[in-house]
């Protein structure tokens, strides 16, 4: 059984903390906020905002904003116990007020309204030796079956690549829906589109997947596209992308 | 039994006539293909180059690049038949050689390799009178659940929104699995990140489903990950798209 306490008490802490607690091998011990305690009734037992005297866990999981991790962990007073943080971004030197440290990446998009299967979450994992790793391991192989090796450097580039293909690619589905509001059609006719995209590059690569009048350099259609768009940051991205894919296929 | 030509051999040609082939309440005629024959073994027995003497049929589907419809249409010599393309941005008149003249819009992106399922995709329909119209829709159910009456002025909405949420969606996942490569990561690892992303919209509207560092004016996060890419393309992307959702978060 591990014992593992989490701080924090935005998405991801809320959904790890479910996940754990429906998990045979995980004793989740405490859910600690630094300020008052959350409103929200989940585990309301268990939370607590003591990050001084944390009650005695094997791993801590400051699941906190990116900014906020090096004070975090700094007033969070454990001896000898891995601590590590769930962020793409982050290094782990952020936790040098703990001896032993670690990354517990789950990649993926959470939002608290929305419920994810997370036995297909990757979940990226570093620890500075090898006990520690297998600790970790085990704790993620406790809610998912996708449990991946991954160094500071991967890390982050999986972080960035990340931002491109969900933060920025719901923005254009952002887009897509205020041209569609914009002409009075129902966005929902554009979700199998969406979706059969998205199952695409499990089956193609996203360059064997590309079409479009970009992909095509047909010069005619994205002039009528852009002569349609009356919305100049419209335009802006359809010129940008446009040309990114158009020089993109001049490279291959 | 509603009788039907089509006429192109591309990608929309090829899985219309597939879906045609295995429906119990269409026969499709004939394939017709402007020069040689396709190599294509795929209904060979029906395929013909002869547009002036098309065999009799109840619609003619013109799917051939957008730039060829009216060459083609002209080509075709039929009379009183309903003729129809099916190009998300262009207009009917292009069909102008022929009295009866409609838009047959399946969408959806196709690629030959890849399989769809016809049944959930939106077909969006046009037709100058309601005769017509209840002629394409009854074709459009022999395929598809998803039968929609759109004008040409929101047809070409779907078609530009359609760039946004697919061609440029796409763009963005080869952008990711490029800052994998880069990083030596495998981009199968962004799998279920993607696919959670395109999921959530049908649950959430994109604005709700936003998260990311530009939603949150992270500046720090923003800056690190500029500085993390070193690609001139992969930086003015993420500035642009960054930019919009910042100003997008402004204006709600």
């Amino acid at each position: 059984m591990i014992k593992v306490s989490i701080i924090g008490t935005g998405n991801v802490a809320y959904h790890l903390a479910k996940e754990f607690e429906h998990s045979e091998n995980v004793e989740l011990i405490e859910i600690i906020s630094r300020s008052t305690i959350n409103n929200d009734k989940f585990l309301s037992n268990k939370q607590s905002t003591n990050l001084s005297f944390p009650k005695d866990a094997d791993v801590y999981i400051i699941a906190v904003s990116d900014s906020a991790i090096e004070e975090v962990a700094q007033d969070l007073k454990t001896q000898n116990k891995l601590v590590v943080h769930t962020s793409g971004g982050t290094e782990l030197h952020v936790l040098h007020h703990h001896d032993r440290k670690g990354a517990f990446y789950p990649l993926q998009t959470f939002s608290k309204l929305k419920k994810v299967n997370f036995s297909e979450i990757p979940i990226c994992i570093e620890a500075e030796n090898e006990n520690d790793y297998k600790l970790l391991e085990a704790l993620g192989l406790s809610i998912s079956n996708n449990i991946n090796r991954i160094n500071s450097k991967q890390r982050k580039a999986l972080h960035v690549a990340a931002v491109f293909v969900c933060n920025f690619v719901n923005h254009l589905y952002a887009i897509g829906q205020e041209i569609c509001n914009q002409n009075k059609v129902d966005f929902k006719l554009l979700q199998p589109l969406i979706l059969e995209t998205a199952n695409k590059i499990l089956e193609l690569s996203p360059i064997d997947a590309q079409t479009g009048p970009a992909k095509r350099n047909d010069t005619q259609t994205i002039a009528a596209h852009l002569n349609f768009l009356t919305n100049e940051n419209q335009s802006l991205l359809y010129k940008t992308l446009t040309q990114s894919i158009i020089d993109y296929g001049k490279k291959l």
